[in-house]
């Protein structure tokens, strides 16, 4: 009790102190007003005082009151980039309920799944391929993807305890270091890089299309993503090393039975979405368009209900916080805080004459021991992106390139602990792996990943001319 | 089947032949693409070939991809008015969770309960007290107050058939009558109501505060409220006359307890939100930023949790189909189409030399005969008003004026049916009203409502300057 007195205390106690104290000279007094909202709702993020809608309807509601500002603290809802999330959070439902998620993950192990490294590919695979609809990893990784391998695990006698190490801990570990692989690989594979591309719009104006992200992410992620079933295999050695991969894919697909109408016609949609994203270079069709058109098919044809939709809870609430974040940072932006911060901060930064690979290797590098405070990529990306970008700006690195980066690498950061992200709160929750072994293999696995994709990506981002 | 596919043919092939005409001369052809997609809203909703929300979201992303317009499309998510909406059905959900509705009606009841006709007061009040904060009279008259008067009902031996006519179609039809009249009778009683300010924001210009709404059409819909009880006891004569109110009463408070602390809580959170709201005039203070705080304060205080505001599926699939059309209409009409429209539809309607009122009377008694095509207050609000508005604008209404007397008649016009509002379909499910006799009283109700309310509000309109 005593303990959430004292968070109670903190979220509120310091937007309180930031609004008594007089606005620094050079901002506007505005910004300062709305600046202590923001940090409340970051705080409120950080600290879970209340679930995440709460913690963000609340400094929005008070502002909106206090300040008169019900137009900036609602404006978030009307971005494409919140219904992108909205929209994608209720496609990966879609993947369930129909069953379509399942099916590829069964007709992969029956091609490849052989060994237990093959089996380890075909995690992998599976989640990359439905990755570019699925901005929840939370529902693609930990609601499709690893049930179909914590069961496989169970079916060959591995469980929590004393036989994990049979297959179950390795197949836990990769699923979580696939998972938060390709939430970089796509801009709509994870919801934070949604709200990491408006932040970076805000504060440093640097844009970029769907099809110009993949371009610039997927030689170095999908290369570690190729490295990824190897790696862990080394780190984790399973038991087990072959499997009756036959009789598993033919009792699933017996369960599935007949690939149904709805199934068919997600596909057509899925594939017609992914046509329009990696397009919108050449027709400038927006990304939240194409994902709203994506859900009005899935509603037109009957793929699943409305009233599905609507049990999607977390989609919900998510939809509520994001909107909430866009609205307030880019309030922020135009009452130009970001500015400020830039040249307040500069003097104390002293990046000269460094190569702007440097200045964004220091700056990730020197996120890492962060990430052992931050619970879920979102809050993490809000409350530190909007500093790392500005930092890099004032470092001379291009904007662009510095939101890459930070997008390619930030869910990578996850890796460190068991609470990083939402589908590793899952994962580690199938009981496989130990906190121990857990935070062991992701100190090690997060430093490897991040020089793979830093180390190929630089090279490949000059190459691109981004800088 | 074939009746299905002929509504999908009318809700797709009318905008597709829209869009295919020439754009008249005049207009904006933008304007008259986005008119196309709005009028594949209205038809949705008239047609209902899918839910509420599928039938907004579907013409939204086709306009959003194929017009680019995804910023005109989602623009009313972030209006104060669609917030409004869904911070006032989630409210209703506290109101129905905690208990509080009930409670107040048995205090009522134990009071003023002796006979029938006590009983029917005591609905109105109840009704009448709550409904500042509940915009979902489904949620409050079909979710709280019905559900009390129908048990009582059972309780005093009056059920659905023989019995009926005991007391359960007196209190049927009058909690039917009572819902439609108070919806009138705040801004926030109703979510039509904040639609239809929206529209007459967007066409006429016409803007109100909750104060003002409140002051303009209390003494009509108030002195109606009064009248209710007697005229349905006229109608639809109960035959029991005396009721055993104590017994009532303190069954029911014995079943909820004492009063809990969630109870009082949201009692405080609504008479604060009643002090914003009706104030508003003076502090400038936003309704939508007062229901935001409202939600709030629910939250904070943990009077209902999150996750039940999520199980409010209504509220959900409401905010969705209200943003979309506050979206579209404002779209419309930064693109000029209602002033085109006035241009239009003037030289058709000789309104010469006559009396404001009675022009709206004129056009108010026209709209009868359409309410028996509406299913829903909504959707007529959507397809009817901005027309109304426009016409009334085109014959020497002050705006003001045409959208105030709209609005506290536009729900009354759903009397006449059974399915003219959602809790009208509510409580003719409780089956104590043959569809005959609802209809028949409808009709009369109707009628005699209507000339209530503009009886008495035409002349207060002009004592308080609005004509």
């Amino acid at each position: 009790m005593s303990k959430l007195l004292t968070i109670f205390a903190i979220w509120i106690g310091v937007p309180l102190v930031l609004l008594l104290l007089p606005c620094p000279s050079g901002l506007d007094p505005k910004a300062w007003a709305l600046l202590a909202f923001y940090v409340a709702a970051i705080l409120g993020l950080i600290l879970q005082p209340l679930g995440e809608a709460a913690v963000l309807i609340i400094p929005l509601a008070v502002y909106s009151v206090c300040f008169k500002g019900t137009s900036i603290a609602l404006s978030g809802y009307s971005s494409s980039t919140a219904w992108l999330v909205l929209a994608g959070c209720l496609v990966g439902r879609a993947f369930t309920e129909t069953g379509l998620g399942i099916r590829i993950a069964c007709v992969l192990i029956d091609k490849f799944g052989r060994t237990t490294l093959g089996l380890g590919y075909v995690a992998a695979f599976t989640d990359f391929v439905i990755s570019p609809a699925t901005p929840s990893n939370t529902a693609r990784s930990g609601g499709i993807v690893y049930p179909i391998f914590r069961s496989i695990s169970v079916t060959l006698g591995s469980e929590p305890g004393a036989t994990a190490k049979k297959v179950g801990s390795y197949l836990s570990l990769l699923c979580n270091g696939v998972s938060l692989t390709t939430a970089g690989a796509f801009l709509t594979a994870s919801a934070p890089n949604l709200l990491l591309f408006s932040l970076a719009v805000s504060v440093v104006g640097a844009e970029i299309s769907w099809g110009e992200y993949a371009l610039a992410v997927l030689p170095s992620l999908f290369t570690l993503l190729l490295l990824l079933p190897l790696l862990y295999y080394v780190l984790c050695k399973p038991e087990l090393k072959k499997i009756d991969n036959k009789a598993i894919a033919r009792d699933g697909l017996q369960k599935l039975g007949p690939m149904s109408a709805q199934e068919k016609k997600l596909a057509l949609l899925f594939l017609s979405a992914l046509a329009l994203w990696s397009s919108s270079h050449w027709t400038k069709i927006d990304a939240g368009a194409v994902a709203l058109l994506f859900i009005a098919g899935i509603l037109f044809f009957r793929v699943i209900s409305w009233d599905s939709m609507l049990q999607e809870k977390s989609a919900w609430s998510t939809f509520i916080w994001y909107g909430a974040m866009i609205g307030l940072s880019s309030g922020l932006s135009k009452l130009g805080f970001f500015k400020w911060l830039g040249t307040v901060v500069m003097p104390y930064f002293s990046f000269a004459g460094m190569n702007p690979a440097m200045v964004m290797i220091l700056l990730i590098a020197g996120s890492f021991p962060l990430r052992y405070i931050f619970a879920g990529v979102g809050p993490y990306v809000g409350a530190m992106v909007p500093v790392f970008l500005t930092l890099a700006k004032a470092g001379g690195v291009p904007p662009i390139l510095a939101a890459v980066s930070l997008c390619a690498t930030v869910s990578l950061g996850a890796l460190f602990t068991h609470f990083g992200h939402g589908v590793s709160v899952v994962i580690y929750g199938g009981g496989y792996v130990s906190q121990t072994t857990w935070w062991k293999t992701g100190f090690i696995m997060a430093i490897v990943a991040n020089a793979v994709v830093l180390g190929i990506g630089f090279p490949w981002w000059a190459m691109l001319g981004l800088w």
